[in-house]
């Protein structure tokens, strides 16, 4: 596939710069079109009967499969879910934590995790985003260290083997700015999180969870697929493996639009994202202060020489799509495998202008 | 609007006698046009900025308004889920219950239901599934009775204001399907649930969660919607009402295809669902063991003279769509507003010929 090929397939990249899959990536017209074929068909036949049921079912494993093939894991090992919000409450509500434990993270994180660390009733222990203070952080208490790979403020990467000793507590691993972004190498996580609807440009509301040692886990928030069998008192016989951790039902056109999207990416996926970020840190680099580290992500990360907000609003205009990512005086950008020399440099022109 | 009129808004009943509301509603073409317009403004424009925040957001306002018109509450009482395994799970996490703790249930629940009672940790009561026995399984050490208004099996209704006297404990409702179904009083419940997929015939993966008293219960499960800001250690200040129990991300194409869904009914829905139904188990009577109370829900459940499955296949074949309720011998017709004299008929002769 071409650079123009693979361009091609989002529409939204004929009207402006977009340079925000870290919130959403863009949209590729397959997926919008598998996902509108499946809505026309429920709208047609109804969402009943064994042959629709099957046929979900067998979306739900193509799938599985093709986001254990993104993390380079068995398929085996992978839950779906609707956001990497639910597969931390997934991950937390069966770890049954109390006051007396603690969980350490970073400074940087997303409430889509910290939101649930914070329910789960342990102490949280806030540390700086790198690898040493976190590790520095840990005591006997600690029962979970929980980062995200790419820090989706500052887009710095984290190196997970080092957060993971043999001996140390188990990894939970926000993968919202990494899975699909970046070759996201397993070894050192216990858990790991996809956000499908950002770098994976799937419609929304679908994730996935990767879970290393499933029969290990309770499952605390059960959905109709979590079970083979079950009692009238609720309990159950878990599915094999991480299936026992799928958040619950998930639609035919969802589906079928997130098996498109796991389609059309090119085999240099994460050479051409990278140099797209390299391209425009290069361009960024002597008009304002990134923040960033060269080689680390897809994001690009700087401190504006004026307001964030209202620089993002004159991109806006500009037709750059960027953001802002609030409380730190920072402005993000993100650089997909689609990302062209056009687009990067309507930033720096803009950044320039504004 | 006639009742031709509001027949003709499901083009999935020109085509079969579809009488399983009770897993999904039929779809009402304004519902997949305004999803699908959604879907194509995504793709052409790009899932970001603030303009495109607002109408999300200004979305799940009107949603929710809508969904509290249906329950006849407040808006401020409603949070929007994704399913009613959601609002289960999400009333479960936030009570904290122990094994020392006891919840009363019925042996006729989905194990949307029962899975996160289970998984609660508190010992689960299985008791007949009418009020008196309900209530004498009640013990001073129960925390919960967790019922469904009405059951998914028989088509049974459960008196919710008898099951919750003032010095009883409080009283979760599964209103898969009720809401929308019949008119909901929510005098008696605590929580109550709603599947916006099935009586309310929405696009998939959308619901809502009626809570009493929202300041009261610990937001176990947070999604970004449920705070106003937070501190880098995850703790919240939550949203004002019932919003801090939104369980997350909802997709514009969803939000759209719900928004539409909530607008399609007509001023007579329960009377028309009622009178179909009442109908259906006219024709149902003589042939079969009708096992739903006449005149408590729009579900005909019977006791086939064959196997179940068979006669669900055979009347597949003839254009009539009903389910098994597995393990219980049962086949369950769903009538709804919908539902023609032609439609029952069509199942009343498909059980005579199978």
């Amino acid at each position: 596939m071409t650079f123009e090929e693979a361009r091609a397939q989002f529409p939204v990249l004929e009207r402006c710069a977009y340079l925000n899959a870290g919130s959403n990536g863009p949209l590729p017209r397959a997926a919008v079109d598998a996902a509108r074929a499946r809505l026309e068909r429920d709208l047609a036949e109804g969402r009943s009967g064994l042959a629709w049921v099957e046929e979900i079912g067998a979306l739900r494993e193509r799938i599985r499969a093709g986001i254990a093939a993104v993390l380079g894991t068995s398929a085996d090992l992978v839950a779906l879910t609707d956001s990497t919000t639910r597969g931390c409450q997934i991950v937390l509500s069966g770890l049954g934590l109390s006051a007396d434990d603690e969980i350490v993270t970073t400074d940087q994180e997303h409430f889509g995790l910290i939101g649930p660390l914070h329910a789960s009733g342990a102490r949280v222990v806030v540390a700086e985003a790198d690898e040493e203070a976190l590790l520095a952080a840990v005591t006997p208490r600690t029962r979970l260290i929980a980062v995200s790979h790419v820090l989706w403020t500052t887009g710095r990467r984290l190196d997970l083997a080092r957060l993971r000793p043999p001996d140390g507590p188990p990894l939970l691993v926000d993968g919202a700015q990494s899975a699909g972004a970046i070759p996201v190498d397993l070894a050192g996580a216990d858990y790991y999180t996809v956000s499908a609807q950002k770098w994976l440009c799937s419609v929304d509301q679908s994730g996935a969870l990767f879970v290393r040692d499933p029969e290990r886990w309770q499952v605390a928030l059960p959905g109709m697929y979590a079970q083979q069998s079950h009692a009238p008192d609720g309990s159950f016989v878990p599915k094999d493996g991480a299936r026992r951790f799928d958040s619950g039902w998930m639609g035919g056109p969802l589906l079928a639009g997130l098996e498109a999207a796991l389609g059309v990416h090119p085999e240099w996926r994460y050479d051409g994202a990278a140099a797209a970020a390299a391209r425009c840190r290069t361009l960024l680099e002597p008009l304002v202060e990134v923040v960033t580290p060269a080689g680390h992500s897809t994001l690009v990360a700087f401190h504006p020489s004026g307001s964030p907000t209202e620089l993002v609003a004159t991109l806006a205009e500009r037709g750059v799509v960027v953001r802002e990512i609030p409380g730190r005086n920072l402005v993000r950008a993100s650089c997909g495998w689609w990302t062209s020399d056009d687009d990067v440099q309507r930033l720096a022109d803009g950044v320039l202008a504004g």
